[in-house]
């Protein structure tokens, strides 16, 4: 089978949003974002080994690469309106291709994201996705944006993928039946593309959680030029919408909580007078939304124990070449 | 070094076109057509061993990685405006991403294409590039555009890439001289944007030529629902514009011309009437342009030799998984 015949089989897609004003099979797609609107636009690369294990079901594998860049739009406030996949690989495996594309595929007529192009090619095993997405200029959700005084939050629960990674790397220990839920979180996270719709013109800055909160957060700060100080008791509390970390013990807990990766839910800061509009947006996708700090126009980023007192070690974030 | 380190030292880019509202540094990046124009939108991968060699200079890399994907935009007719680079590679290696950079981000300024972002990992050396450029919807050269009795041109000489390919694979010997100016055509090949907008409104269809000519022009053609009839014999006259694909000897001669590959020039079709807005397209922008054949409404590729007869078996396209 050759690359047309492998992309007619299983990378023909049937959705024709308005904003694409032309699709796949020409040198290059032709995108018309609505009046008004900008063109958000994402790219994230997927190597095996590094972003999944060889052992990852390929319909998952389709979701989360589609999943982590659709993430990157939901930080921005934008709506996913097309996407290029580029992908390397060492033979042509049907099996494998349509479990790939049947995962892809799913996720992106969920959100109304059309495959417009891409590239297929022999080679090591690797998917490159570039995301589109339309957001108004001045609605998108910055990440220099935060304001001294605003509120910080977190949606969903932080810490569940990382923990499931520790369970395959053999370094936690888990019940089949928790197992089977955090690796779910792990390999086909939800993106907060409603969460973050939601919040335009709500919230003022965010970022999406790929190398953990307080890597991730950081940057919001380095990028408005200010500082925060996060509780600590907020984590405690998240355990009651995953007991399965709490299962895991203490000593985990707040490593993975603060500095898993992974997680692809959003960290946001908006006004103390946006608090009710904030929890209206997270009632109204169905999301869990957590406050845990407060921007201060100090920089750098401190957390405060139970007892208001600073932590003096942060845990490290992930470094994709550390 | 780390992932931000490396961008930061590496992969600044200072230019800011109209029409990207924010660059990189952000969940997103957000572009800004010009009113009425619509986004052109491609995505090229090339991985290690399978379109560049490890011994390729890493400034030429550079260079190849955007150029192959700026030819997408000029078989479109489209205006370069902004890339994002996803690159995964072995190690960090200082002098290496200081060579591929330049060589990157000279070519970009030179069509005032701006890196607007990315993503860095570890893994196999694999660069994957997603370029973005404008067009008026109504002029874009589509593949889809050729209409019976257009003539079929071809700009610059095809072959030579190919030939540096048969050098170094030992298949075909060269001066050093000789060597020297293929290999610059496979290794830096140019890519034809400035002919790409000068053929707006001139043109009616056009591809860019990477995995020969043959091949390339039986995607117009089915996309048309058309056919066509080339002649031969330029192939003999392109020659006087490339000595060197003349001493590789007449047996190497047609099968380069016509399913080479990696040439990164244009075929396009333009009605009778405009030859000589073409000719002037092609002499405004420096650019040999060879009229080569003729639409026709019987569908398929015939060619025809010195004498008006059709030859019996056209030479095999290149497949990514042959």
């Amino acid at each position: 089978m050759g690359e047309f015949e492998l992309i007619r089989r299983h990378f023909q897609h049937a959705l024709h949003p308005a904003g694409v004003a032309l699709g796949n099979g020409d040198d290059c797609a032709l995108l018309a974002p609505a009046p008004g609107m900008r063109l958000a636009v994402s790219t994230d690369m997927l190597v095996e080994g590094r972003h999944f294990l060889s052992t990852v079901p390929p319909d998952a594998l389709g979701h989360k690469a589609l999943a982590v860049n659709l993430s990157d739009l939901a930080a921005m406030g934008a709506e996913p309106l097309a996407f290029t996949l580029a992908l390397s690989m060492p033979r042509v495996d049907d099996a494998w291709l349509s479990g790939f594309a049947s995962g892809l595929l799913a996720l992106a007529d969920a959100h109304g994201c059309a495959l417009v192009g891409g590239d297929t090619t022999a080679g090591p095993l690797n998917i490159c996705i570039t995301v589109f997405g339309q957001v108004p200029e001045h609605q998108a959700l910055r990440r220099s944006a935060a304001q001294v005084g605003d509120d910080v939050y977190v949606s969903g629960c932080v810490g569940d993928a990382r923990l499931a990674l520790e369970v395959f790397r053999g370094k936690a220990q888990l019940s089949a039946t928790d197992f089977a839920a955090v690796r779910q979180r792990l390999e086909r996270p939800t993106p907060r593309v409603a969460l973050g719709l939601a919040l335009r013109g709500v919230a003022h800055a965010a970022i999406d959680l790929s190398d953990g909160l307080l890597g991730d957060l950081g940057h919001v700060l380095a990028a408005s030029g200010v500082g925060a100080e996060l509780g600590t008791s907020w984590i405690e509390n998240s355990m009651a919408t995953s007991p399965i970390l709490k299962s895991a013990g203490a000593e985990f807990l707040s490593k993975f909580s603060l500095s898993g990766g992974d997680d692809y839910e959003l960290a946001f800061t908006a006004p103390v007078a946006a608090r009710d509009r904030v929890m209206l947006a997270a009632e109204h996708t169905g999301t869990t939304v957590t406050r845990i700090g407060t921007i201060t126009a100090t920089p750098g980023l401190r957390l405060l124990d139970a007892q208001g007192q600073a932590l003096r070690q942060l845990p490290p974030s992930f470094d994709h070449f550390a």
